[in-house]
């Protein structure tokens, strides 16, 4: 996940232009090799708006949405092959793609991530903070019943001043 | 600072245990390096009372407590040669500190840290994520009238997981 040093992966509304222009000097923040070991990415519905107004389509692997507004007919055809409406929970989500053969996912999007952390559901986070604060937002995390304990796995800093952290939830 | 990684700096009720608690293998974190090139120390009166409640008093430079409603008769007699309360704006307090030879202050605690961030008084923050999530509490970071860009100075990642990046506040 990308966020501000104050913890936010999008303004009110959705709008992320302080990320995606954040100058980042052609850096690789590892984003390729990241989806090479998913089978897919799951989202909420404002994560896949923001995506969707970003022409063309943005990853070349399957795509789930869960949503319970959301149906498989809101979805534009030219990508209808690609992005699947799922009214499921976390819990539930994961068993069907587990039936499909699916080893991992990428959890994108403040409220799908809050959700799947509750669910004991992320084994591993990789945060990019971007070095802006911007005040008010979507947080990328929330309330949880417990606190969560992680193990810190590696840190990089890069010359545009993203830092990147990798942690592992303990068990 | 210290923060959790979801950004709070205490839970609510102004508990830090997680923080104080946290197993840091005798790790420096270079906090008696930073203590030695301050002046002295600006909180609120939250922090001042945490920090009170940590019996014998942690500091051995000057503090000043900026508050309205605390005054100097309520400062303990055994630490009143060190602690100053102040009724005064960021700006009136550094203004009156930098009078008497201040030329750097370490300023703490969340909601005093946000009111000199709004009044452009920081020019660098030491923030240190420990790896945990504890859902909710009192942030480290707050409303802002705009965006406020930092440059990334450095970041270090230490045995126990804590990372602790140093940022400047670019004008």
């Amino acid at each position: 996940m990308g966020t501000s040093l104050d913890g936010f992966i999008a303004r009110k509304k959705d709008d992320i232009a302080w990320l995606t222009e954040y100058p980042t000097l052609g850096e690789d923040h590892g984003f390729n090799a990241h989806m090479a070991r998913v089978d897919g990415v799951i989202m909420g519905r404002g994560t896949y708006e923001v995506i969707n107004d970003m022409q063309p389509w943005y990853y070349s692997k399957p795509v789930v949405v869960l949503s319970r507004s959301l149906t498989q007919a809101d979805i534009p055809s030219q990508i209808a092959d690609k992005v699947e409406v799922m009214n499921a929970t976390p819990e539930d989500a994961m068993q069907r793609l587990g039936e499909r053969g699916w080893k991992a996912a990428y959890v994108d999007g403040g409220t799908v991530i809050q959700s799947f952390l509750r669910a004991g559901l992320i084994d591993d986070m990789v945060i990019s903070r971007i070095p802006v604060l911007i005040g008010e937002g979507i947080p990328l995390f929330g309330p949880l019943e417990g606190d969560l304990l992680l193990d810190h796995v590696r840190t990089r800093a890069f010359p545009s001043g993203m830092v990147q952290s990798v942690y592992r939830v303990k068990r």
